[in-house]
C-alpha cells in the first residue's frame, strides 16, 4: 500500500492544521462581522450540472465518479456514459444550485459564506493541487455594483486582518472588454478564444498573445490594434471610460472610488484591461487580488448574472469573490506564521488512569494537557516533548507544571 | 440542470451551518483542551489502498473515480482498470497511512484529532448518507488498555457538552468474541461470517441471527450454544471474565472501571458480549456509544493494531473513537437546539456605499451587520429580516438600532 498522499493532495502536520484552522477562523469571522452567512454544500454534483456549467477550461478537470451495481455493468454493455456524479470543481455552480433548490428560505438579497474543498484533475505541478480550499463570499439577487465594491471591501479586510502583507486589487469588466475587442476589429463569436490567449498575457506576455492570436488565424488588423492598446496598459479609469464609453465604464469607476474610499491605504485597487478570469460563466466585473509580495494571485472573482439562470430559467443577477485559501497559506507558511492556541502541558502518569485523569484535568482550565504513561527514557521523551512545541509538563508526584524553557 | 443535491447528501441553510460550526467548534475544543492535535487529510485515496484496507461491507461502498486522458483510453482498449482513485470511506485508513508518511515528524504516541466529510455509496434511504462527516479521536503508539479508557472518557465528555441527553457507552472485545464463538464450536475460519449475522442482532433480533447462521449452514450445536449465551444477555463484567477467562477479560474490565469512575454519573458503561462494529480492521476492544432516548449509534470506534502494519509491515497499536457527527446533528435538530452567535443587524442604505460601510463599520464591534440597499418596500422587507433571524436595523437617517422585538 502506498503512504504518501495521492500526487496534488497534501497531508498537514498538526502545526500545519492549526495555522489553517487559524486563517478559516479569522476569515470566517470577518465575514461574519460583515453579515455573510455560511452554508454548505455537498462536493460532489451531478456530473451534469457539472459538465454543462459554463466553466471554462475547468471543465476538461472534473474527476469523475463511476455508476455502481447494475448501472455501471449496464453502461458497460451499451457503451452508455459510465458516470453519474463528479467532484465540484469551484463553489459557484454548487452556490448557483443551492440557491434554486432553497430559496423560498433564504434572505434576498442572499449574502453567504462557503469555506469547502474543491477539486481539479490539474497535471500534477508545483503549486498545483488536486485538492484544495476556497473560501466565498457572494451576493445573490442583487444587480448594484454596490455588490462588487462591497465584496472587494469585505474580502481585503480579511486579507489585511491574515496580515498577508501589502496587495493589489485588479479589476475590470467583460462588457468593456468586449466592446474593446469588437472595436479592435474581432468578431463576436471569435472573443472567447481571444479571451483564451489574452488570459495567458501574465504567463507570456504581449508578444507571445499576438502571436498566438496570429495562430488561430485572427486578422492582422484586430491584433495589431489590441497590441496597440496594450502598449498603452494600464489604462487609468478616465481612458477607459474614452475607450468604451462613460456609460459602460461608469459601474467600474464607481467601484474603484468606492474600494478606494475604504481602503484606508492597506491595498491599492486599479483598473486592468487585460484581466480575463478563465471562468466562462462571468457576465459583468471580474477581480483579482494579487499580493505585492509574493506572486500568484490571492483572491478571485466576478459577477456572474446568468449562471443561476440556467437552472431555473430565470437570470437572477450574482456575485462572488472567492479566496485562494492555500496559495495564502503558502504565504503565511513561508512567513513563519503559526497557528493561535493554548500553552501544551504533559502529564505524565504510570498506572492508575482515573486518578491522573482527574490530575490533569485541574490543569485544563489553563493549558491543553495531554497525557502519556510514563516512559522508560524520561529525559530524551521530555526532549522529544519540548522539541514538538510543548512547554512544559507535570507528573503525579509533582503536580507543579514544569516549563521547558525555565 | 438539477436543482436538487444528489440523492444521500445535504445542503445545509444558514441556521443548520451555524449549528454545524457549534458543534465542531465545542467538539474540537474539548478534544484540543485533552490534548489532542487536529490533522487533516486529503479525502481522495489512492484506489488499491482503498481497496485492501480490510473495511468490511464498506469496502463494497466506496465511490471510485475514474482515470483520464490516455490512461482511461487505454484502460478502456485493453480491459484494464477504469479508476486510479476512490473517495475514503472513513478517517481510519487515511490516519493509518498518513502516519506511516509523516511519523518522523510526530509525537509518540500520537494523539490526534480528525473531523472531516467521507464517503459511501449506501443505497438511498432516510438517515443514509452518502456525504457524511466523521469526527476523530485516535491514539497511534500505544498498547495500554489506558488509551480506550481515555478516548471513551474524551469523547464522553464532547458528547456531554453538545448535551444530547444521557447514552451509554458499550464495549466488547474481538479477542473475548472469538474465544467465546469458538467455545461456541464455530471453527476459526468461520468467525467472520458469524461476526456478519451476529452484528444484525439489533436489526433482526436473536431468532434472526440464529436464523441467518442456521441458513449459512453452520452446526445446530454451535448455533444453540450461542443462543443460549444470548439468552443471557447483557453479561455483567464478572459472567464475562467467566466465560472468556480472567486474563483476556481484564483489560475490558479495567477500561469499564476507568471510564465508569470518571463518568459522574453523565453516562453508562456496560459490556456488551454482542457488539461486533462492522469494520474488518479492528483487532481487540471495540466501543459504541448510543442515546438513550434517540435510536441509533451515536459514536463507535475500537483498537486496530493490524492496520497500520499494512503500509510499512512493522505492526504499531492503535485505538481510536469516532462521532457520529450526522447523527448527532439530527438530535440537536430534533431537540430544536441553534448554533452560537452574535445578534444580526440589518443597516438600511441608500446609494453612498463608502459613507454607509463606514457607519456599519462602527456597529461590527457589538453586532453582525449585513448592508441592504433600500427596497422599495420598507414594511415588507423588515418582515422578512425579522422573520429571517435578524434582531434589528438601522438606517442613515437613523443610526440608533430598531430592535424587532421593542
Amino acid at each position: 500500500m502506498k503512504i504518501e498522499s495521492l500526487k496534488g493532495t497534501r497531508d498537514f502536520l498538526p502545526s500545519q492544521a492549526a495555522l489553517r484552522e487559524y486563517m478559516e477562523e479569522t476569515i470566517l469571522s470577518c465575514y461574519r462581522e460583515n453579515g455573510f452567512r455560511r452554508i454548505m454544500t455537498p462536493a460532489i454534483e451531478d456530473i451534469e450540472n457539472l459538465d454543462k456549467s459554463d466553466g471554462g477550461e475547468n471543465l476538461n478537470l472534473i474527476f469523475r465518479i463511476m455508476k455502481r451495481g447494475d448501472k455501471l455493468e449496464k453502461a458497460l454493455e451499451t457503451g452508455g456514459e459510465l458516470c453519474d456524479m463528479g467532484l465540484r470543481y469551484d463553489l459557484t455552480l454548487p452556490l448557483s444550485r443551492y440557491y434554486c433548490a432553497n430559496r423560498a428560505k433564504l434572505e434576498m438579497p442572499f449574502k453567504c459564506i462557503q469555506l469547502d474543498r474543491v477539486y481539479r484533475a490539474e497535471r500534477p505541478q508545483k503549486g498545483r493541487l488536486r485538492e484544495f480550499v476556497q473560501c466565498d463570499i457572494d451576493i445573490i439577487g442583487d444587480s448594484s455594483p454596490n455588490c462588487e465594491a462591497e465584496l472587494i471591501t469585505v474580502t481585503a479586510k480579511a486579507l489585511s486582518r491574515l496580515d498577508i502583507g501589502s496587495f493589489t486589487v485588479r479589476i475590470n469588466d467583460r462588457r468593456i472588454l468586449n466592446s474593446t475587442l469588437l472595436k479592435c476589429g474581432f468578431a463576436e463569436e471569435q472573443l472567447t478564444s481571444v479571451c483564451i490567449s489574452l488570459d495567458k498575457l501574465d504567463k507570456i506576455g504581449a508578444e507571445g498573445v499576438a502571436q498566438e492570436l496570429s495562430d488561430k488565424g485572427f486578422s492582422a488588423g484586430a491584433i495589431n490594434s489590441l497590441s496597440e492598446i496594450f502598449r498603452r496598459l494600464p489604462l487609468s479609469a478616465d481612458e477607459i471610460s474614452e475607450l468604451a464609453g462613460e456609460e459602460a465604464a461608469a459601474g467600474m469607476i464607481s467601484i474603484i472610488k468606492s474600494a478606494e474610499a475604504l481602503s484606508e491605504g492597506k491595498f491599492t485597487i486599479e483598473p486592468d484591461l487585460s484581466l480575463v478570469r478563465g471562468q466562462g460563466y462571468y457576465t459583468g466585473t471580474v477581480f483579482e487580488i494579487k499580493s505585492d509580495k509574493f506572486s500568484g494571485s490571492v483572491a478571485g472573482g466576478g459577477r456572474y448574472d446568468g449562471l443561476i439562470g440556467k437552472f431555473i430559467g430565470e437570470n437572477i443577477p450574482a456575485c462572488g469573490f472567492s479566496i485562494g485559501f492555500e496559495r495564502i497559506f503558502e504565504i503565511l507558511s513561508e512567513m513563519g506564521r503559526q497557528g493561535s492556541g493554548r500553552k501544551r502541558i504533559a502529564y505524565i502518569y504510570s498506572g492508575d488512569f482515573p486518578a491522573a485523569f482527574a490530575a490533569a484535568e485541574k490543569l485544563r482550565a489553563e493549558y491543553d494537557v495531554s497525557m502519556f504513561l510514563r516512559p522508560k527514557k524520561m529525559k530524551s521523551f521530555l526532549d522529544r516533548l519540548a522539541a514538538s512545541g510543548f512547554s512544559g509538563f507535570a507528573t503525579e508526584s509533582d503536580e507543579d507544571i514544569r516549563l521547558f524553557s525555565e
